[in-house]
């Protein structure tokens, strides 16, 4: 993660939410007023947002003393003590609606992953993400995944090839796509590309891809078509993969299954935050 | 909403997923190469996103000749054409996938918006958004809200005041604390005080703030309530309530219902984009 | 106030002034040559600018040490030290000029705004601001506003409804107009509404506004119009308010007066920086 | 005028005014709905501020169509029709405030401007202004000074060396002082020195400087000393000067007068905006 | 190229340049004057930059109308007339000096990378770029490397995996560490190991990396140890390869050869813009 | 040079290097993983950077300690350790290559800037600067300059008139020109014009321009015509000096000779940093 990044973004949202003034606290408690905020789990699931907990409480107040007690990654239980944080109480509240907003998501992201990982455990298939994040957050959506043991398809549109429909047709054939790309792109990008049949898997093979989509593929057809794939490419599954069929589509032999809905779909993880007050 | 803020949020969102450049569709497509994107709804609910649409597609590129088919709030069903969008292949192909995660999410928050109207039609009472929209959203968020049927709560901690527990304790008293604020407040901002016991509903009542919020309290004790509170305070429901207690809420006569999740916990409304190649 | 926004708008102010460096004295002092600067009051007032001295030091220099001896919202005297602040010269010297600027105009805002508070002191009437503030300063015009003893009116267009002769013209009727706007609009929101005869007053009461506004009414009108106007609403004058006239504004009863003049035509309360040399 | 800085500064300010939308005009008119603005002066004076009002109106909506009929730096008289602006009524009523704002102070500083400058008509003397200008609209109070006829002095720190007493007293001496920075400094930038007494006088005309500036010296000082100062060397004269004093500096004949007052004491110049609706 | 963030950049160059406006030609050019500029090549080369100078003339002034005669990447002699731009001279004269400083050095660096491709004709070799590139140019330089013959490396430390001495030494081993990275790091994302000698070579061919980088090895190691090297995995020769070497480099066999010089080290490829003016 | 504006600008570089995060060192290195960064000169000449060097480090991890061992503008030596910081591996990691870019930049210019100074040592004549420097880089590449014993011309278009065939032939005259330019032209800024013959040289000298530039002029036309300018009037050379002809033209008696290859045109001087792990 870059935290010069996310010190940026966490000054966007807190303007978003702040604006020109918290009305409430800044009427109510004196600056000089101290105290200690404690963010509690209320279910059980995988934390995810430490960093996020440690730079918001800092972007707005320096001073704020920041305790976080679970690593990314870990599991938690409804009742356990996330994190504390001590120092101006104006400051405690301006804080903990970005932050809780942030780390529920994220922590929601890393435990429906992980639930997903381990319906396909021992299968040796990956999980991974999409682009499907929410704009302005990927950096947030993507290291949630990780936190989650999945892994992160692409960043962007910048850092890997993706050949789909519309890039094959125009260029005639799938075989045509990749020679068109590989006479320009850098040896530092892979290539991947979207099959639908066996006959441009083939064609993948052939043209030596570095990672085949089966697009809206079957179990099935998978399990038949991944014989034609050598080792040196590396598979994976997208498009209409619910609960019920992932672990047949683990057990076809595909690498990676990508799901967009981790990050375009995601339940709040519910936590909650406690100030208390020093007299 | 603010096209000068949506724009600039447009332009950050692109920078994050186009980073340097498309390298699959700038290798592949001429930018001479015209085509036409269509966007079509995969299962029915409330559209909502027009202008997301409209301006992403011209952040992206000046040239692109958009149509939108729906009216935000107005219901779609599974096939609708909701907008088409002619110009460059490039453009087109870089436009698409951010447009596409903002479209869903706002018609998403739009039709459970609309979904929960309907469940308590009739009793006169509202739905209402919070704080717990994505940090970085905000105004996409209750825009959608707002299409959906319901209302926005308080767009920040700026333009309402809104006093909790913490408040409350170190005010001394309800009507202590509603005291310390008036005094500074401006005319143009409303109070609105959580109570969670008839004694602070009554010193709410004394003390005319504008909104009461009956915090975790049960659709009885609301009905119970309700009776102390004059026609010029509103209520407000909030916390605990789920799809299997939200009519009874609206039976209790309560004026407003907030709901969390409407915000937080979003679950994509599936669209598509179709791109037609001219050749 | 929000600090964020604070530094993120001293940065920007010290970016116009400072540009690629202060020639002067970056060619005449050592950066460690250390001094102090005095901030001293030329006139008498009340002095607001405590946070700006504070951050806008620390944004030039985060070693800077420095001391507010006076709180927002006191009298000062000619001659009263405000503050000091001790480190590199170059770092003194460079960070004077627009701390200046920007307290000598928020100690003129609340220093006028505290007179005209004393002018109708015992009628009940308050002051408040508008919206005619310096593009960029909004948040440090009204504060200063309320350090005088002032109070906010909304913040910008987005916080409160304030409904004009076009609105009303356009929506057939005042009560027309505050119909179309009650059935969309969030209740954590007020209804202002501008009022220019008794017949418009009338319908504004019966349509249960949150505010109204006489526009460039006489107190006479005013005192003779207050009557009609339940204790639930609140009452604001506004236009054609002098100094010689606003005592009579007061005693008409009216509950708020808002005076533009307050932030757009404000004159400077002099304030000079000395700066010692550490030898 | 550097219209790409204007651009980003309207911007910000309608960020500022606007935040996530105009609930008055949004809930009250469609957007389909249309009008032309009318901008009028409400005093005379001299007017300052086009390309404010062109670019504004453009910044919030492309679309509107704009005439200016009075010239930066012309009179006006009360009553007088300085711009229209046809389009989108939301978009009229949104852009309103912040212009007015702005054309408001720039007309007024160009009014005081010109008003000084016509007090010194026919002494050859000119007036300018100083760095006393409000922190993020520097660009704007500096063109209306020069719309008025004024002159600008130097735009912030890094465009002319200016040596005060800090400077002189640290260097040893006025001759030391202007020897170090000639070393190093660019032959671009001109060098000022404050001077106090005869003799600091009669070393910067030893030290060829290029602007000597009498520091709250009295008109009879510097029109003892004018002859001391060969005409290579520009003379200005500042602080201590007023509406009764001001003539009598002029007939020093000194060559520029420098006067903060222009721009950190402005009273708005009043003009209204008047919005037709079409029906 | 990602056009936004191309505008971008150029609003933030033209700040630097005009900064609150261009002095001569303001003072000297009503705006209604218009001319056409004509930039020529000095010397022959590649040329590169065409979509700066679109950009850059619409981002001072949207109403300049701009043509380009020459494609990136293609050949230019002495006195070629590169593009030509109509419109305000105001306009034309802000423009100028930030495009020419731009494509200036784009076309040296495309013209470099095609001598050196030239160099190396023949022998299956490709030239790459490296991370050396200026701070805040980088889509630039990797642009113009592409648009002479070459090859982008990696964008950045977020979109390829480069394990070097440091890395290798923590891990213990280089298995180790693609051991490591490999456990985390998404499918999409290529794996480069710097080796220094054929024990290190054979562990990365062990560990099945995707790149492998001989670090400051002669031509005759390279050659010697290629064999070991199976075709799956792309090599790269890096580190002293000069003029007189490279040849003998890319006759090693090698895949790629990256040279830092062609961004760090840039000579501007000369060129001039000439305005004429309509009178 | 103004460290707010260079810690926004490193933020800037290095969001462009990191991006979401340095995929190598994040996934070995655990961040409390610490040790020492060195940075080397690996070839001599004149070192400029120091500040780059520890806000950069500080930009990517406030707790790294940094000594920076070599004053800008001092001469290093093949081998010499420049600077030294300490902390967290992964920080150290991803801060260096943005630092040696600039680094290695700046201490080219300087270097390259003080062998041009030896070049015409003796002469009286002084080196400078042009506009002719990397677009975002400008406040760098002008104090490298300096630090190299050279002198800056102006900053930008906003800080000095330059008056070039353009203006003086739409003006008529340059005598026209520089009269129309006066008229309105604030007394802090200098007017340099660049003349071509005998004849505007006259003119320049009649209408007391500070400053006269002698455009593709011999040194032998300008020994022929120094005699014609007063001391009052400094001189400059520009356009066609090589470094065969430059001693030349110094001892034409010109007072500045500007070279815009100093920062158009920069060969990196090579450094190297090396990372030792604690362990």
């Amino acid at each position: 993660m870059n935290t010069i990044k996310l010190r940026s973004m966490l000054e966007q949202f807190y303007l978003e939410d702040i604006g020109d003034g918290d009305l409430s606290s800044e009427l109510l408690f004196p600056e000089t007023v101290v105290g200690e905020l404690t963010i509690l789990a209320k279910v059980g699931g995988i934390f995810c947002g430490s960093k996020v907990i440690e730079e918001g409480m800092h972007v707005v107040d320096r001073q704020t003393v920041v305790n976080c007690f679970v690593e990314d990654g870990s599991p938690i239980e409804k009742g356990d003590v996330i994190a504390t944080a001590k120092g101006s109480v104006q400051s405690l509240l301006k804080s903990e609606r970005v932050i809780l907003n942030l780390i529920q998501r994220m922590s929601a992201i890393a435990t429906e992953t992980r639930r997903v990982v381990e319906m396909i455990e021992g299968t040796g298939t990956k999980v991974c993400d999409t682009r499907k994040t929410m704009p302005g957050l990927r950096m947030l959506d993507k290291y949630a995944v990780r936190m989650g043991g999945g892994f992160n398809h692409r960043n962007g549109l910048f850092d890997a090839v993706m050949l789909k429909d519309n890039h094959l047709a125009f260029a005639g054939s799938l075989t045509q796509a990749v020679e068109t790309v590989k006479v320009k792109l850098g040896h530092t990008v892979k290539i991947e590309v979207e099959i639908e049949s066996v006959e441009q898997l083939q064609e993948a093979v052939a043209a030596k891809v570095d990672i085949i989509m089966f697009d809206n593929c079957t179990p099935d057809m998978i399990a038949s078509w991944k014989g034609i794939v050598p080792d040196t490419i590396i598979t994976e599954a997208s498009g209409m993969i619910t609960q019920d069929t992932i672990r047949a589509y683990a057990e076809s032999g595909v690498d990676y299954i990508s799901l967009g809905y981790l990050t375009h779909s995601v339940k709040a993880l519910d936590m909650s935050a406690i100030v208390a007050i020093n007299k």
